[in-house]
């Protein structure tokens, strides 16, 4: 193979570890001879347009490392979705710089921007080496048994529901946590990791996989309310009635849309306001509360899995080690090959773009209002060490006296 | 000093470290022969009215270990307020068991419970030791340096807007975070700490201890958005117009209130809603995101400095201390004697009970929209050890070639 200089971009929403992957093409790059000059491209395909790019070839080892161990694409992100015209002038710039092979860390959209760059290349008799590395805390990309990020924001949102289950013990009432997902339900249903007693909440969990129906909901809250005198709900930020209307759009109108035609539904608090309204006006119930997770989930600084780190580290080790080969474009995946260990093969670009995988029927209950003791057994490999672990009060209930 | 059995309980919002200091009261109290029971009331005050007591005495070390790393109230909270008659009540039960000191760990509605429950023990000529332990993320304590639960509060806002500052440059617009803080903006301040370079945000910190103008917000926003193409503000749940009216109850109407006459301000994310409203509508800036950061930011699971756990386990042991020294009734405090160094004098009920501190002038900017570096200086040593460090890659920007 001859010398090449490659280039390496990240797309779409930030996780807490997809510079791990970052990192793991550049230090991985540094083994093969034959790539002269490593760089990266700012805000993703729309850096390339623009000519925005760094060169990381020199960057220290200490540095990656500590870039790898930051939250958030260090390189920056895009939401932009490249047509032919976008491509050609993505070429021009490779061509300029003599870019030999293209590497996207990002989602189902991004997958789908390897995807057209990858065609478009093909036409224009470009060569170039495209490779997919897979980042989302959605987890809702096909073909993989989970997707860096998504462990990790897994952990966030169940050790938010291990304080919020905890804080509405000690003063009762409902409480409502929405979790971003706006097909896939992955992440809401993470939230069930949080229970270790058996009274312990999230008692109720929605998922956009699932209708939701308010009616159903309110007497789902009324039954918990009545067994525990206090009950916490988890609900994905994409639940939609029946005919597959968002329920936040009931209540905001006309959401905004991404490049990709995806709705706008994080950001705002608005859809647990609406929960918690409903409970209040139909149920009567006073202390109700709802918290809106929003942003801190897929970036907040400390809070990650070890698990998660490694394999986002790994994938894109392996995305240089594909391109450098020679076996053709395609995108990293992870599967689970053990109880727990996992491999990385690369599969072609059309089954992962733009699809999106949603949660598997056996992961969800038959009443729609929890999960299934197999998404635990899913779930728990990849939260990784050291889950801070709580505790009861086991003193005897003294008797009256009065 | 007769035999006598004491009696531990929690009030108000719960901590990440509330139950150090309940573990710090059972554990110090086994030093001393001369107390034969150490019980737990359930849900603070109301707990010894209904007599839902618990008997802690034989509560192994280990669990108690465990207990003290458990976020939120382990005895369960509330926010009721004694009157005359409901203290009469307490005494039933407290005579009942044959108990003689009262430690009741709370902020400063509990320690004006604390006032009122040793003023109506004097009156009823009943002999009861009380001693208030000090807590409360929201750092109004007066008479004290800091508060215990603030600091691992303060941690989760530093470490949240790390993210955030660094998701909001990956992908630019304007974030919002709301943080909660009623009357004092110790906790919403406490997310300038996120920043490490200087362009880091928050670059904007709105704080209760100033009135809010709509305006001059835009107008700062406008600012900053203008110099980095992005922003990100901080602020307070408490934020108010020069009148002293809250911003959110322009939005929400009429608010509820708690025993104490506290406006209720978290648990909906209408605030953050609001802001984001005015910014896109009067600045036509369109990705704007708002986060209401609600009750993660107390009880995460997972998030805590370590000097807030040590202080917390601290003034649990110093009350039991000055209980059974019998200095009298009053107020465990954190008073700063070194950097970083704190004593625990026991100050009077009446210089704490029902009074709120607020963010002195000297921590607050002159433009009203930032903290001093005197704050940092405050807070550092708070926050513990090992905070996420974050990097930026260095790599040099590629000539253009095209």
């Amino acid at each position: 193979m001859t010398p090449k200089k490659i280039l390496v971009a990240q797309g779409g929403g930030p996780t807490a570890v997809i510079n791990q992957s970052l990192a793991g093409v550049v230090l991985e790059a540094r083994k093969f001879a034959n790539v002269s000059r490593v760089y990266g491209a700012h805000h993703g395909v729309r850096g390339i347009v623009n000519e925005d790019l760094l060169d990381l070839t020199q960057e220290t080892t200490h540095n990656l490392e500590m870039v790898a161990n930051t939250p958030s694409s260090a390189l920056g992100s895009t939401r932009d979705k490249p047509d032919a015209k976008y491509c050609h002038e993505i070429f021009k710039v490779l061509q300029a710089h003599e870019i030999g092979a293209f590497f996207y860390v990002g989602g189902n959209d991004s997958s789908d921007t390897v995807r057209i760059v990858s065609e478009e290349a093909a036409k224009a008799n470009y060569p170039l080496r495209c490779i997919h590395i897979p980042k989302t805390i959605d987890n809702d990309l096909v073909g993989n048994d989970h997707t860096p990020g998504f462990p990790s924001a897994a952990r966030f949102v169940a050790q938010a529901f291990t304080g919020a289950n905890l804080d509405n013990a000690a003063l009762p009432g409902v409480y409502v946590g929405v979790v971003m997902g706006r097909h896939a339900g992955f992440l809401t249903a993470a939230s069930a990791l949080a229970r270790k007693y058996p009274d312990d909440g999230p008692h109720l969990i929605y998922l956009p996989e699932r209708a939701f129906d308010t009616d159903k909901f309110l007497a789902d809250v009324k039954e918990v309310y009545g067994k525990y005198g206090r009950c916490v709900v988890a609900a994905s930020e994409g639940i939609h009635d029946s005919a597959g209307a968002p329920i936040l759009s009931k209540l905001s109108g006309e959401l905004e849309k991404d490049a990709h035609g995806n709705v706008q539904l994080s950001g705002t608090g608005a859809l647990a306001d609406l929960l918690c309204e409903e409970i209040k006006n139909k149920l009567g119930i006073k202390r109700v509360r709802g918290d809106t997770f929003g942003y801190l989930q897929r970036s907040f600084a400390g809070c990650v899995s070890d698990v998660d780190q490694r394999e986002a580290r790994e994938v894109g080790g392996k995305a240089v080690q594909y391109a450098m080969s020679g076996v053709g474009n395609g995108s990293v995946a992870i599967k689970r090959v053990g109880e727990y260990a996992v491999d990385y093969p690369l599969i072609t670009l059309e089954t992962v773009a733009g699809k999106t995988r949603v949660m598997e029927d056996v992961f969800i209950n038959a009443a729609a209002n929890d999960v299934t003791p197999a998404f635990f057994d899913y779930l728990r490999p990849l939260l990784g060490s050291d889950l801070p672990s709580v505790a009861r009060l086991r003193g005897a209930v003294l008797p009256k006296a009065k």
